[in-house]
């Protein structure tokens, strides 16, 4: 949302005194993977959910940039104003990584603000092995980053990098002098209150910067690099394994690892709505287990046409090769009945 | 701008899939001594701040109900739709309460939304000497208050009170089925998160939570009142003192004490050009002095044709009378010489 009042203001200036009733009609553009943050962003800021435009998906989650051109292109012809590309690096339930070289093209040849939402994927940026998945990132007019969530940093610790120098301040100030006074003794570049959206607020950057003083770069880097490879082992273990079947094909890219379990009742059962119907309350019954065992939990949910199917992540790098064991172990042991 | 959030949603639901150009050109109505977070979240929202007109204040900084009547009357005849009124208890600099009574019947006589912003004086209702000062709030549509102010909650632990129940739902939620299910096996009513505008945050409400299981309602109100008692201590010393001007006549109604130190220089000048130029001065050097020694710290500002003042608030219930005695002879001590 605040990527996307950003890029309004810059395009628009008069949006702030005028509101929305001066500018032409907006639309914004992300992928069906996105997360819905992009349409509250367009609900709050008087843009609409309706001028948010989905891209279509490859089956791997990642955003098809021919179909993004072909919306802009059409969003044009109808006479809206393409505004915003909101690619996202690192996708909440996939773990997918939009083409950002790709979008990053299409964003220049029709001036469009390019923002990439890194708040799951960010975290990458860390990793010599992993950050090309982010390449093209620096192409970005702007770039959410959460390193509260694949950094470990406690709730909350959210980043919004913007590229242009001072836009923060023109965007965000106000200029009222009873708050921000300009006749200090001191240096008034460091006051950051009038280049904020909020007035009062938490000093969460201190939590990651004492964490990226104590670890260093090498340390997150060992962190991610290591839950990475916890994600890829569970993804060796299940992806041949009895009863299991992935949601899509080959390696995630990130740690998120998609899978249907299909209880023995199901196995070797043909598609069918009833077989849908079963499946679709297996994960349910398997999560609700776990809650009462008290023994591990695992997120699941629908995605488009596909069932409840579990989406395990690890962000934690104390995990370990034991607990990726036990997890299927347990997953067998609740599930074998259904 | 979360409560113009709800205001809006409420008054235009057609607002979430439309956006702004669907709906007629809205006004909001505040004092001119309101927070400008009011201006920020129009322009934040596509209302424009244009769209918020200030409303004149009495001489102790409290809207006036009969300017807020004849505003709302030009707006309609302008062919605008006034939306939402936001009063304030507790402004930032005077501490003034805007009268809540009067300006509800006015709200109920346009169908307008009551918004108070109790974010700095909401704390009062804690205390049954000084809670009258809010008397009205109780038919306020929506209420902001910040128990990080003057409760003493670490930054930050800020609420938003909407009476009508069920609507921060219908504002907020996005339908996410792959984050929101609504096939779990507890009680759902528990999810907050498509209530919520924002996603992963902080639950700041826990730190209030243990607060007033520690302290007690009895506690805040005895904090309350102690902050206070200091500031008409405070307010009691200098009002008649030699050297010094009170920005408003009588006593304060928060621990906002406002006024001027006259330097020995200054006293006895008649009012001019050239007295009022070195007034403006003194105010930034005393703090700057201050902040060198490293003694005290209170804050100065102009406000509209009033030149720099200090506004001490108290909202430490840890300082005694001696901080205070200390704190006028040191403000004496660094600004004799000027």
């Amino acid at each position: 949302m605040y990527a996307m009042l950003i890029a309004r203001f810059k395009m628009f200036p008069e949006v702030k005194e005028k509101g929305m009733a001066a500018i032409p009609r907006l639309v914004a553009f992300t992928s069906e993977h996105s997360h819905f943050s992009v349409k509250k962003g367009a609900a709050a800021l008087g843009i609409g959910t309706d001028s948010v435009i989905l891209i279509r998906c490859d089956e791997r989650g990642k955003m098809i940039p021919s179909d993004l051109e072909r919306r802009i292109v059409e969003a044009k012809q109808k006479g809206f104003v393409p505004f915003l590309v909101s690619a996202t690096a690192g996708t909440t339930v996939y773990g997918a990584f939009d083409p950002l070289i790709a979008i990053a093209d299409i964003c220049k040849k029709y001036k469009i603000w390019m923002h990439v939402d890194g708040a799951w994927g960010g975290g990458l940026l860390m990793s010599r092995k992993h950050k090309w998945k982010l390449n093209g990132v620096e192409r970005a007019n702007s770039v959410t980053w959460n390193p509260h969530k694949m950094m470990g940093v406690p709730l909350q610790c959210s980043a919004l990098l913007v590229r242009e120098e001072g836009l923060m301040q023109s965007c965000n100030q106000m200029h009222a002098s009873y708050l921000f006074q300009q006749d200090k003794h001191y240096d008034l570049s460091y006051d950051t209150g009038d280049k904020a959206l909020q007035c009062g607020r938490h000093v969460d950057v201190f939590k990651l910067w004492l964490m990226w003083r104590a670890k260093g770069t090498t340390g997150f880097e060992a962190q991610i690099d290591k839950c990475l490879e916890l994600a890829e082992y569970l993804y060796n273990k299940i992806k041949n394994r009895e009863g299991y079947e992935m949601v899509f094909d080959g390696k995630p890219q990130h740690t998120n690892v998609c899978f249907w379990y299909i209880p023995p009742s199901l196995r070797g059962v043909e598609d069918s709505e009833e077989r849908t119907s079963r499946l679709m309350k297996v994960a349910p019954v398997i999560k609700a287990r776990m809650m009462e065992y008290g023994t591990t939990m695992v997120s699941y949910q629908p995605l488009g046409d596909k069932v409840n199917f579990f989406r395990m992540v690890i962000s934690n790098p104390a995990a370990t090769h034991q607990d990726i064991d036990f997890l299927i172990d347990e997953i067998e042991r609740l599930g074998q009945d259904l």
